[in-house]
């Protein structure tokens, strides 16, 4: 933490809790920010998934932070070692500041491989067991500029034992304690920032002396794992995260582990949460789908109903396509439709109406429903051009309603209810 | 015919076959060329597979002429219809010309379902029967620049007998004669320009009758089909090609069907054809593989000593890789290598050193191996870019050697024979 240059600045804490700021002094030279709340972007190797580098450029409002994660990379250490300038270099990424998670959100791994000394992660030729050296390793063969320390995880599945739940945070601190020591020691990490983990599952107690102890140490900043999608309703997932919250800093920033559904990014932003991470348009488009939920705040009235119209349209299309298991990652949810159905077929709009995107610019839904219908390789390219300029969109719409006070219109939008108007 | 623009003007002709020239007056306002010896662009339904319009057009030396099939277009002929702008539109194209093929040579048709009356395609629901009133009503809803008129091309198979043979080139005779028919009368297609079938199998008295019977309806130019990678060796390919483009007037482009392999492209050139389709950078990007055969005929002494060194050392890889069936389509070439070969885990050079596409100037192998060994969708998008440029560039470089005389100095490049420098 010495070295540590990421400083949160924020600029209003709305209703007590949800908080607008910028994150600055990130990346070794301190130069690059990131406006909170926001999102990492998260990657594959390095990329988002089908996108070259140029193609990801083309879009505006992209995070300055690369999410790159250990069980994609840890099965590849030995040539990192050799190639020795670091992971952003090795996958040909241009200037931006690398964050490395322990495991890939879209992907939950398997349980029970967890023992005191050793985490597991699973990469493509299967399961590799870290010890805190070895992670450490990996850390200075990846060069990240920020990482998540080493966790016990193991606590989301539903009824997991109060006794398994209080190991998890007693693992997870002894965890960071031999991180940060091993870091403190290390100068090719001088500079680089971590952030401690806060476990505790569902119990409240736990959470909070999680929260608490990890404070205690000189991190930069803290991950909230074991709430994500699928092992909690949102109503437990708010009163843990605004239980926790009260133990941290106010000026270190909060990352919220494994949430990505604009419903849930809402209620945790309200429960005091700072970052996510952008999985969930990469779900959506593995799915055949196109990201259309409206957050659409304009003020100017003419706007305004013309985007109510449209909500209404695509609530009707999105609830056509079914809303059923909000707890299944795979499954598709209301702020999405599917271009599979076929509905699409000679529906010549583009995806969404005034979208920016290069796809939303060039391409019909038709198009993109005959793409997929015959598994073309296109479809997935342009689906994720498009979910990924939304999704990023809607965390511009985020910071913009925290800032003029429009959170509640913006709720009112992304869900799709249908109150009276605000402005 | 009337309407057709299109003219073939050649500027030389080597070793009495192999032909240079341009192809003019392509497209509806006939502003459009093509240069020849060259090839079509090959998509799945208007999009070179993995890559979005943008990225394909940071490719230099892209043909003018976007090729589609009507096996990838045909069960989609209802929303054709409704949408009324023509295929181009729909599928969002920059400018091009628009050539629309029967089938896709990528994708080889199962037998047996060709009649009298009809041909079939097969598209991501089955088969489709086609008679030629359908086909030329897809025609019309597709509304090409140029397409190549109804065939029964079953005769590719080894042992087909002399009579089904005879039969194929009867039914594609009479099916050309229904389409040039329907054609005429069709304000639609005007200007359109219609490519007659050369059938026959390996019988040369019967790739003769169809060639000199085709020669005699208003065609534009002339398909070679039945003569495929795959189905015969190159001897008796070049045998029938040379005897059959005798028949044919010099004026009149020919194009080559199924055949995309440098060393088959190469022969068929000096057999006298002119146009191919591109489908091999797809195949070679298909299995993980990038083209990396030499066709630098620089006339720059140390640039082609480098170029010689680099040539062996692909060769080296090349054969240990493995050549084995020369027939299988599906089999890797003497011309790539295979990725995902362990041998890149630490391989920290380009593709190919000099080529200036977007995947050589930003990644090496050892990050498309890593992308590839663990399935990302962004190792094909990366491999098609390359494999396109390469394989476009290949085509420059064999009219640069027309032009220039070394054609026999580009096949010892190719076919990576070490006999001495002609230069």
């Amino acid at each position: 933490m010495a070295g540590s240059r990421m400083k949160l600045e924020l600029c209003r804490v709305a209703q007590g809790r949800s908080r607008l700021g910028v994150l600055k002094g990130l990346g070794r030279t301190g130069q690059h920010s990131l406006e909170v709340p926001g999102c990492l972007l998260h990657t594959h190797l390095g990329s988002v998934p089908h996108l070259t580098q140029d193609t990801l450029h083309t879009l505006s409002n992209l995070p300055s932070v690369t999410q790159v994660t250990l069980s994609n990379i840890a099965e590849h250490q030995d040539v990192l070692e050799e190639f020795k300038g670091g992971f952003r270099k090795f996958a040909g990424l241009h200037d931006t500041v690398l964050y490395c998670s322990l495991h890939d959100p879209a992907t939950p791994s398997p349980t029970g491989y967890t023992t005191n000394k050793t985490v597991s992660v699973w990469g493509s030729g299967g399961r590799i067991e870290l010890t805190v050296a070895k992670f450490m390793a990996l850390q200075k063969s990846v060069q990240p500029d920020w990482y998540q320390s080493m966790a016990d995880g193991e606590t989301w599945q539903n009824g997991t034992s109060r006794k398994r739940v209080r190991k998890s945070v007693d693992r997870t601190l002894a965890h960071l304690d031999e991180c940060l020591l091993l870091h403190q020691k290390s100068q090719e990490l001088e500079g680089v920032d971590v952030f401690g983990v806060v476990e505790g599952g569902d119990i409240l107690e736990e959470r909070l002396r999680s929260a608490r102890e990890t404070a205690k140490r000189p991190v930069a900043g803290f991950c909230l794992d074991g709430l994500q999608t699928g092992c909690m309703e949102q109503t437990l997932r708010t009163q843990l995260i605004t239980a926790v919250t009260k133990e941290l800093p106010e000026d270190k920033p909060r990352l919220m582990q494994g949430v990505g559904r604009p419903d849930e990014v809402l209620a945790c932003v309200e429960a005091g949460v700072d970052l996510f991470e952008s999985f969930f348009p990469f779900q959506v488009t593995e799915r055949g789908c196109a990201l259309c939920f409206s957050f659409n705040i304009s003020p100017d009235p003419e706007l305004a109903v013309l985007e109510l119209d449209e909500a209404r349209d695509t609530t009707e299309e999105t609830q056509q396509n079914g809303d059923v298991n909000l707890d299944d990652q795979t499954q598709m949810t209301s702020f999405e439709i599917d271009l599979k159905d076929k509905r699409y077929q000679d529906d010549f709009r583009p995806l969404v109406e005034g979208c920016g995107c290069y796809c939303c610019k060039n391409h019909q839904r038709a198009y993109l429903h005959h793409l997929l219908v015959t598994n073309e390789l296109l479809a997935g390219v342009l689906l994720m051009i498009h979910n990924t300029a939304h999704y990023h969109a809607f965390f511009g719409a985020l910071r913009e309603a925290l800032a003029s006070d429009k959170l509640e219109l913006l709720k009112r939008r992304v869900l799709g209810e249908r109150g009276g108007r605000k402005d």
